[in-house]
C-alpha cells in the first residue's frame, strides 16, 4: 500500500497550513493558529497512516477519523481537499451559511461520524467506532481521534481513556497536539508532554511523546502505534500552536483569531508556503467495502403479560430489550453499573457480545454511543434518570450530530423512596424535551413500556424513554399498539367533570384518585401521555372539549419542563385551563407512598385538588 | 491533642459496623455492606485524624469530611453519634420521611456541607473547601474526602484529582475504600490497589497503598498524609465489602441490601459487635472559632454607561462583578478556560486571590464551587452557556445541597454566529428553569447586567444569568432598578394590536421589530422580559389584557422549556393566547444576522408573524 515519502507529507503540512490561513481569514473567524500546530500531525495522519477511499465516505473498512479540538475544523477539511475529497477553493466557503464546512465539524460532512466542538468529548466517540471495529464487526479498520491539549482537563477523556484500555481496544490510536495554549491561557502543563505520556500510561494505553513538527519522529510513532496489541495507543506531541508564521508561533492572545487579510494574511502565507507539489495526493486505500448493511430481520415478538400483573415498567424494559437484540442485530446495549438496577442485564443474558458494560461513566457511556451509532448500530444506553443529566452535554453533541440513540432512564421521581433526592429522575423530562426534534416516552405499564421500547428502535434522533422503580399493575392488552404521538383514554365518560392527564407512577394514582372520586360523586375522564414528545394535542382538545375545558396534569417531575408544560403546550391556545400538579421544592427521603403523598401527587392529594376545581 | 488507641478505634469500627447493619435494617433499605468496608477507614478519620467540634459544626476551624460515596450514609451517622453529636438510638430513623437522617446525605444535617449521593462528585467538592481553607481563609483545617472505587471511573474525580494537585492541596487527604464491588458486577480493576495509587500519582498527588482493615497501618497512613508538603494526599485502602459478616464479605449481589430483621441480622451482630466501651468517643478539637463571618461591606457601584452605548452583556457582567469583589469579600469567581469571553477575567484582574482558573473542566468546576458555597463564600461560575450543561449533574446536586451559586453562562443562542451550533447555549434556560426554585436572569443591556450581577449575589439557591455574545445598545439609566419577577415594558400605547415578550439578542431584534411595524401601521407593545423565572406574571397579565389577550415570546433558544413555556405558564390560564417563536431545529454556522433570519428569530422574521397575527 502506498504512503507518502516524508518530503511530500512535509508539502501536505505546508498546504494545510495555507488553508487554514486562507479560509479563517476569508470567514473572518476561526481559529487558525489551532490547526498550524496540528498540521504535521494531520499530514502523517490521513496520507500516511490512515486506510480509506476518498470516494466512499461510507466503506465501512475505513479508517475513521475523529477530530476531538473541533475548533480545528479548518485543518481538517484541508486535508479531505488534499485527499481529493473536494476541491481547495471550497475551503474558501468555511463558515458560510451555504456551506456544509461548518464552524465545528458537523455530520453534514459525512467523513465525519460524529459532531464535535464541545471539548474532550471525541474520544468517547473513538471508543464507540473502536469498540464497533474490534467487538462487533471484527474489522480491522483504525479509529484515530486527534485532540488538544486543553481539553485533556476534562473528566470524559479520563472515562474514555479508562474503557479504552479496560476494552483493550488496540485499533485506538490517539494523539495530543499539545501546543501549551488553551483559550484563555497557558494550559495546565505547558509543553510538558511527559506528564501526559505517564497518566495515559498509567490509564494502561502504550504512550510516547514525539516532536509534533518532526515528521519522521511522527511516522514512527504511528507505525508504532499500529503495531502495538492488547492497549490502546498514544502519541503526545510537542508542538507550538501557530507553527509556521513568526509572529503567531506560541503566543499567546491568538486563540480563536484569524489573520486579517491583506498585509497580516499575506506575510504570514509568505513564511508558510512551499514550493512542492499540488494535490491531490494519494492516500493508503482500505479493502473494498462488501458488507450489506445489517437490518432488523423479523417481527418483535409480542409481551406475554395478564392484565393486573403487577410489572415495573423498567423490567419490561429489560425484557423487550432482550427481544429486540433478537430480531435486529445491529441493536446493541450500553449501561454504567446500573444493569441490575436498569435491567439491561436481561440483553447481557442473551446478548453477551453486544452488550457493553461502561462503569461509573455516563459521559463516555454516552459518547460511545454516539461512535457506536454513527457505525450503524442502534445503542440503547441506561442509568438510572437522574444520572443521564451527568452527560447532558454529550446528549446535547449527540443531537447536533444527528445520530439516533435511545437514552433510557429509570428510578424516576420521588416514588423511588427512601434512596433520596441524589437518586431521583426529577428533571430527566425538561433535558430531553428540549432536545430539538427528540421524541419522549413514558410507559405506565409494562406491555406499553415493551412496545415503546421496540418503537424507539425505529426512530430517529434521540429518543429517551423514562422507566418507573416500582411493580405497577399491567393496564393494556399484549396486542395493544402505542404510536408515536398517541395517547390512552383509560376512563371517560359523557358526565365528565374535567380530564386527568398523567403517565407511569402517576398515572396509577390518577387511576386511584378516578375511583374515590367516583365513590364521591365526582366522575373524571384518565388519559395516559405515554408519548410526553411528541404530545397527543389532537387527542387532548377532544378530551378537553368534552370535560369543560379543564385538564389537571399530573406528574412525578419538577414543576417546570415535564408533561404538565407539554400538555400546556398543546391546548393552551385553545382555551383550556391546565393546571400542573408537579414536585415544586427539593424531596427528600421516605417511604414511596409517603413522598407522593407530601410532594402532592398521590392518589389522595389528585383527589384533593380535583375537588377544589369541581367544587 | 488527644486521640484515640487503636483498641478503641477497633471498638468504634466494631460500633459503625453494628450501626449501620442495624439501621438500614430498620429502614429496610440502604447500603450496609458499603458501610462495612469503610468502618476502620471511618473510625480513623474521625476519631484519630480530624479535628472537629462535636457540639459547633459552623466553626470554621473544624476539618471537613465529604462522603464521596454517598450511599455509605448510615457509617458517616454512625461517626457522629459515636462522637456525641447524637444519640445512637436516633439512627434507627434512618430514611424516614420525618428524619434528618437521609439514604444519602443531605445538609439537613449540619455536619454534611454538600449533599452526595450521585457519585463522582465528592472529590470535587473537598476540592472547593480545600480552596477556601489553603487561598482564601488560611486556614489550617484539612479536608477528607472518602471515595469508592466504582466512582473512580467518573470523569469528575480525575477533574478534580488535576486541579488539586495544581493548586498544591496539601490540606486535601483523599481515601478509596477498594473494595473490588461495584453495584451490579465487580469494578474494573477489583483489587488492584496499586492502579488507583499508580494513577493519582500521575496526576501529581502523594499516593499510597494499605490494607484499609489494619488500623496501625491507617493510622500510619494518614498521619504521613497530614506531613504531605505542597500536593495532596491519597491513600488507597484495600477493603472487603461486608467486612467483618462472613456471609456478606467479598460477595456479590449484596449491593444496596439491607439484612432481614430477625436471625439474619442478629447472626450478622453476633459476628461484628464488640465487648469494648461504649461511645461517644473524644475527637480531637481544632482552635475556637473567632472569626466573624464576613458580610458585603458597601453599596455596589452604579453602572456608567450612556444610552444608545453597544456594549455585550457579557461585558457588562465582567465589570459587575469586579466592581462586586470589591464591596463584598466573600464573593469568588472560577471559570473554565473561557474568562476572556466571558469576561470573568475582568475580576481575576481586580481581584486575582479569589479568582480561580477551573480549566476546561465544568463539572469539577461546578463542584469546586459547592464546596466554597459550604464555606460561606458566594461563588459566581461562569463558562459559554453551552458547556454549562457538562455539569447539570453537578448543578443538580447543588440545588439538593441548597446552596447558594450564581452560574453564568455567555454565547447563548444562534447569535453567537459562524462557531456553529456546538458553541450555542440554546438549552440552557430549560436546564435552569427546571431546577427547582431557581432563578433566572436574562439581562437586554449592560446596565440591567450589571444590576443583575449585584442582586444575584444575595439570592439564595440556584442563580443563572444568561449573557450574549454581541454588543448591543444600552436601553436603561443607569439608575434603573432590576426586581426579581419583575419586566420592563420599553414600548406602549393606548393602541397596541399585541404584545411582543423578549430577553437579551431578541430584545433588540423586537424593538427593530416595533419600528418596522410602526412604519407599517401595526403598533405593538413590547416587554424584556429579564427575569425569566421568576417570571413578572402580574405584568405579562396585564399587557395581555391591553393588547387583545394576544402575545408573542421571541427567544434564541431552543423551542422547549425556555422563556416561551415561562411566559405561556405565567398567563395561560388566563386565557392569553401565546405564540412561542424559538429555534426549532439544531442550528449551524452563518453570520449572526443570517442564522437570527434562517431561525425566525430576527427582525423581520417577527414582523412578518405579527402581520400575520395581526391581518
Amino acid at each position: 500500500m502506498a504512503t507518502q515519502e516524508i518530503s511530500t507529507l512535509q508539502t501536505i503540512a505546508s498546504r494545510l497550513r495555507v488553508h487554514s490561513l486562507r479560509s479563517t481569514s476569508e470567514a473572518g473567524s476561526g481559529h487558525p493558529t489551532s490547526c498550524l500546530s496540528a498540521a504535521e500531525l494531520v499530514s502523517a495522519v490521513f496520507f500516511h497512516a490512515m486506510r480509506f477511499d476518498p470516494a466512499d465516505p461510507a466503506n465501512p473498512n475505513n479508517d475513521r477519523f475523529v477530530l476531538s479540538k473541533g475548533h480545528a475544523a479548518p485543518v481538517l477539511y484541508a486535508a479531505l481537499a488534499e485527499a481529493g475529497v473536494w476541491p481547495t477553493e471550497s475551503l474558501l466557503s468555511l463558515r458560510k451559511i451555504t456551506s456544509n464546512l461548518e464552524g465545528h465539524p458537523t455530520p453534514r460532512i459525512p467523513w465525519v461520524g460524529a459532531a464535535t466542538g464541545s471539548l474532550g468529548q471525541g474520544l468517547s466517540v473513538g471508543v464507540g467506532m473502536a469498540l464497533n471495529g474490534k467487538c462487533l464487526d471484527q474489522s480491522d479498520y483504525r479509529v484515530y481521534v486527534l485532540l488538544g491539549d486543553g481539553e485533556i482537563a476534562e473528566g470524559g477523556v479520563w472515562e474514555a481513556a479508562a474503557l479504552a484500555s479496560y476494552y483493550q481496544l488496540d485499533n485506538l490510536v490517539a494523539i495530543i497536539d499539545v501546543n501549551g495554549l488553551g483559550q484563555s491561557q497557558r494550559t495546565m502543563y505547558d509543553h510538558d508532554i511527559e506528564v501526559y505520556a505517564k497518566r495515559f500510561a498509567a490509564f494502561g494505553w502504550e504512550a510516547c511523546t514525539v516532536d509534533g513538527h518532526n515528521l519522521e519522529a511522527i511516522l514512527t510513532a504511528l507505525d508504532a502505534a499500529q503495531a502495538v496489541k492488547g492497549r490502546p495507543a498514544l502519541i503526545v506531541a510537542r508542538t507550538l500552536k501557530g507553527k509556521g508564521v513568526s509572529f503567531l508561533e506560541d503566543r499567546e492572545g491568538w486563540h480563536g483569531k484569524p489573520l486579517k487579510k491583506g498585509e497580516e494574511l499575506e506575510s504570514a502565507l509568505r513564511e508558510v508556503s512551499s514550493n512542492g507539489d499540488d494535490g491531490p495526493f494519494l492516500v493508503a486505500r482500505p479493502a473494498a467495502s462488501t458488507a450489506a448493511a445489517d437490518t432488523a430481520s423479523s417481527a418483535f415478538p409480542e409481551p406475554t403479560y395478564q392484565l393486573g400483573d403487577k410489572v415495573a415498567t423498567r423490567s419490561a424494559y429489560g425484557t423487550a430489550l432482550a427481544k429486540l437484540g433478537g430480531v435486529d442485530p445491529r441493536v446493541v446495549a450500553l449501561d454504567g453499573d446500573t444493569k441490575n438496577s436498569t435491567f439491561a442485564e436481561a440483553f447481557l443474558k442473551a446478548h453477551k457480545d453486544r452488550y457493553f458494560e461502561c462503569f461509573i461513566a455516563e459521559q463516555n457511556m454516552v459518547g460511545a454511543a454516539v461512535g457506536l451509532a454513527a457505525c450503524g448500530k442502534v445503542p440503547f444506553v441506561s442509568t438510572f434518570a437522574a444520572f443521564l443529566t451527568r452527560a447532558f452535554d454529550h446528549i446535547r453533541m449527540a443531537a447536533i450530530s444527528g445520530v439516533s440513540i435511545k437514552y433510557v432512564g429509570s428510578h424516576c421521581g420521588v416514588s423511588i423512596g427512601e434512596d433520596g433526592p441524589s437518586q431521583m429522575g426529577l428533571e430527566d423530562l425538561a433535558m430531553m424535551r428540549a432536545i430539538p426534534n427528540s421524541t419522549v416516552f413514558y410507559p405506565s405499564d409494562a406491555v406499553a413500556a415493551e412496545r415503546l421500547t421496540a418503537l424507539a428502535a425505529t426512530l430517529k434522533g434521540a429518543t429517551y424513554i423514562r422507566t418507573s422503580r416500582p411493580a405497577t399493575p399491567v393496564l393494556y392488552l399484549n396486542t395493544e399498539a402505542f404510536p408515536v404521538g398517541g395517547s390512552k383514554t383509560l376512563r371517560a365518560s359523557g358526565s365528565d367533570r374535567l380530564t386527568i392527564v398523567a403517565a407511569g407512577v402517576t398515572l396509577h394514582e390518577a387511576l386511584q384518585a378516578y375511583e374515590m372520586l367516583k365513590a364521591a360523586g365526582v366522575v373524571v375522564r384518565v388519559i395516559d401521555a405515554y408519548s410526553v414528545k411528541p404530545i397527543d394535542a389532537q387527542g387532548l382538545l377532544h378530551a378537553a372539549a368534552q370535560t369543560n375545558n379543564t385538564v389537571v396534569v399530573v406528574e412525578d417531575h419538577y414543576y417546570d419542563g415535564g408533561l404538565g408544560d407539554a400538555v400546556l403546550n398543546a391546548v393552551a391556545a385553545h382555551g383550556v385551563r391546565v393546571h400542573k400538579i408537579a414536585v415544586t421544592e427539593v424531596p427528600r427521603s421516605g417511604k414511596p407512598e409517603e413522598l407522593l403523598d407530601a410532594y402532592g401527587i398521590s392518589a389522595r392529594r389528585i383527589v384533593e385538588r380535583v375537588k377544589t376545581l369541581t367544587a
